[in-house]
């Protein structure tokens, strides 16, 4: 069976591994405030440039949740795409929290600056705005859930808009850095800390057992965030166990080599199935690849191939996903090409 | 510098390390539906006898606060002892899901079954109880805060308060395992699983790296449990991480084997200190034990011994906590011992 | 200068007022716990058929957000029209409370019944269904946002819909009256009491100062309702206030011969706008009229009458509100016409 | 049947009753935007002095929950007696808010500035703090539920407390009218003004059908308050309905007036008692007087009049609540007395 289902099927890359191994004994204080927890985030700050505060989590979900309650104030909403995550995929724990997600078309999975600024601006001339939920935020995901990637212009028009009317821009980096290393990508960690208010950076989708981390502009970290993920549970008593993840990613660019590895092994499928005359439903650049097949074609697909359904396209054909990761090997791309 | 601050300042066991290793590159399907969390759920299941449901989750705050959210209704708050975690010290998770904690007297760190009957029953002929929060549910701990134990007799008077109001007990095992194994403790897991109608086995402080084991009486288990899991951010994709840790130490009992050694090198330290003449603030039968130190004494064993500073006794007296764990070893204790 | 803004911009039918003052000095139990509440109870149960049970709140935002908290589950969403009060003109209250609003497309203001089954189909049928928000709740209003009506047979269709799946029917009626008594309504309170799980009969848009009557089929009544109303901040210490305006409402059909005399208005004001050839934007049935004029007429209008912006048409024309209410006289309405 | 249960078992003042009855047909924008409501807040702040904010609510739980939620932060709770009002008989909607009432002692249902400090003080030394909650607020009610009165020296000690950790002090004025009013009462509207930071004038206990109004230190008003008071289902599309009712109070001194009548009959009572040898559980120089009978006499005074049962003093004897009003006559205090 070859598994193409997702980015985390397998543990975690071997040399996360051997850092939890290596440091297992060492006595260390609770709830990341050992040292291995603070070098982690001073790789990860010196790997965005400036003084941000860096924050470690555990799931895409949870740090979502956390960081966008308490960046919002009670009576404001987040701005998403309509297949934005925390507007499909997350429980609705946006909403358990209390507020809205305010949802906008979605081209490929991404917003569209213009967009934004005519929703915000409708929203301020419309006469009843007082009794509507206010737009406190916007939130994108780079990669998008279609495996698309802003341009580093589109995200400078959206990052102004938000500066135009004073809100912040979040982004959701489940799967970063597979969209950081992908051909063409022309964003940094540097340009993120620059454009959003705050971003986190994936680990469970590349490579990591669990966590991500959570950077904050340094003047826009939330008062006392430490309490607030207490009080949400996300506070590790064990919090070494996201520091020495984090501080293995983030050593000698581990982070960067296994995402790029992973979009090799993209561009190796892609351009394989576009000689093969397979029809690709989006022009991905990452390691998420969306493939229009007939239904006939899938079926017998999956008795050699884990892989995730995406959506009906008509009556007789369909899109699959087939994602790539840091585990994934050439031998891998070639048994899955060979089936086509 | 020896280390007796708490039970969680090691990573793992090296049984878990080794199952992690072992298991890592096994391509598994993500959210704890893997074979390998059914196993150690099967494991657990088997440990209580029955037929619970069994749930994993990350740590502690995030369980209490998703489990007491998940049985009380919205207008229900849940009994516990003032010096309950969850009253003090969980940054108000469970105010934060709307409930309020309703705090009664405690005693070393316990309720009592005829204080609990007295506050329900005053409430129900209170003429304005319905301008009041409802008792919904009693939070105990056990071990408590202060190490201490209760006794079946006590469980069985609490739970039969519980149902005669038909109210859920729910049980916090932080560190159960240190329970289960102390000296002379008469209440098992069947015990529990009979006598509460949730309950959680601590990974945390009993030798994981994280994860903490949820057991619903069968017919208690909240309706859609696992959504109300991911609404709360406590989903991990790579789910695997917690069965990987209950599968190991449910397998040949090592969680009852660690926690047992636990106790032994506690009593061994309660032993000595009591040999030596050091008075203990409570008589602990577990892992944690509390000791009353001159101030003096207190500031020269720092050079030495990482503690918990617990409280004042009195102008010239405190109490500290000794806490052992699954790491601690024979030459630690008498290293301690030397100290004093 | 000429009323027609909206139906709430007086005080309160004179019968009301003349039963407050008649009342004023009767000492009454608090909480709405006195016989007049009962009174007034007792006749809009008369008025609906069957053993509904009937509360009393001040507001249509405070019900809504109220009825649907109780009777959704954590995990449970609430399906609306994408222009359903809930999802747009109430700031939120339902997410603040915890719930995802799930929009669907609206016809005139109304959902179709086989759009919600499909929706809720396509929910089940999602192999990741577990990961998002539950659709728990069908939430429409009648009269729409738009004035316009469910006919007996589109509520039959939706309340079997919701009676497939299991979850209630919920009927937020700030305007019910007018829907009850315009030309050829075919739905009548007993009616609504047999196909919705719960509804609410509203005052305040329909002469009262305040008020909203809720009414639950008798079986649905969320436990302990009434604590849910007092934690809500909604329960009046003077719940008279509410039972003394609905006991007036419903004595000697009030509610019906004001509504009745708002819909006479509305017609009046129809036909006379349709013989002077202005475009009606929607063709209602009700106290709400919504009119097409160029934004030069609309100017020239403002300076005479006083009524609701409702939409740009296009770069010309636009769509203005005018209400007719309990208070509008056929000399407002002839006034009103003279102007076209 | 003499009525002595509370302050609010009849409806509205004459004058305010006239004062809806005059306005009822004018036509008034709603929410609250209409002059009569900028008229009756307008008198309010200059009965205040300085320039605070002012905005009208329905009800006192409906005040403290929305108030509190909006000044606190997620992760900081509010300390108040733990017999003040939203500790014990506002059904938990502080916490389901999201807060922790954080509970200290009561004298007579007072907190002491340095109990208060000291409080805040151990906080803040905890090593473990940002594991709990965060004081974030202190709330005191005056009159308090004992109908006790803070002495201006005592309210500017907690106001220098509050002021020392920078947090708000917010005052519920349930009954302020009579503490305002009450003999040897020391402290006014313009001191409340200037030491607290919100604070609000109870209506519905003082006169009105229902309402309170709350008064904001002008720099302290939460952002976008309307729309959080609309969020919370607490904003009357009649919003006259309040503004009338203040309006009225607040003209010639009525609010006053009124409030010192019923001081004026509870003194009377409290001397014709004391007179009669009729012991008091306090000394209240405010409309509610606590008296100590046997339970034979309390059974006997059922059956002509009625009281609050407050709580049993021993196996023998209980405490009893009589409370004036501004409805209460020189007639039933005689009548009451010569049951004595």
């Amino acid at each position: 069976m070859l598994f193409f289902e997702n980015d985390y099927s397998e543990g975690a890359h071997e040399a996360i591994l051997e850092a939890l191994v290596r440091t297992n004994m060492t006595h260390l204080p609770g709830y990341g405030l050992d040292p291995i927890c603070t070098a982690a985030k001073e790789k990860i700050k010196a790997a965005c440039g400036g003084n941000p505060d860096v924050f470690l989590l555990s799931g895409g979900t949870q740090t979502n949740a956390i960081v966008i309650g308490a960046m919002l104030k009670s009576y404001e909403g987040v701005i998403a795409a309509e297949t934005g995550h925390i507007a499909v995929h997350e429980a609705g724990a946006v909403e358990s929290g209390g507020h809205k997600v305010l949802t906008l078309p979605q081209h490929e999975g991404k917003l569209r600056a213009t967009e934004i600024e005519a929703f915000i601006d409708a929203f301020y001339t419309d006469e009843t705005c007082e009794h509507m939920v206010f737009p406190g935020m916007v939130y994108i995901s780079h990669p998008t859930e279609y495996g698309t990637l802003y341009t580093k212009n589109e995200l400078e028009a959206i990052s102004a808009v938000c500066s135009k009317y004073k809100i912040p821009l979040y982004l959701d980096g489940a799967r970063l850095g597979y969209g950081l290393m992908s051909d063409g990508a022309d964003i940094g960690l540097p340009d993120l800390a620059r454009l959003c208010d705050a971003f986190y950076i994936g680990g469970t989708k590349v490579g990591a057992l669990c966590g991500e981390a959570v950077v904050f502009k340094g003047n826009k970290t939330p008062k006392h965030f430490f309490t607030t993920i207490k009080q949400n549970g996300a506070l590790l008593a064990k919090g070494r166990l996201l520091g020495v993840q984090f501080d293995a990613l983030f050593t000698d660019d581990l982070y960067f080599e296994i995402s790029r590895h992973a979009i090799d092994m993209a561009m190796l499928l892609k351009k394989g199935l576009l000689e093969r005359g397979v029809r690709l439903f989006i022009n991905s650049a990452t390691n998420q690849q969306f493939v229009v097949l007939s239904n006939t074609a899938i079926s017998s697909l999956r008795e050699n191939v884990r892989f995730s359904f995406w959506e009906k396209l008509d009556a007789e054909n369909s899109v699959i996903r087939l994602a790539t990761s840091w585990a994934t090997t050439r031998d891998d791309i070639e048994n899955l090409l060979d089936l086509f």
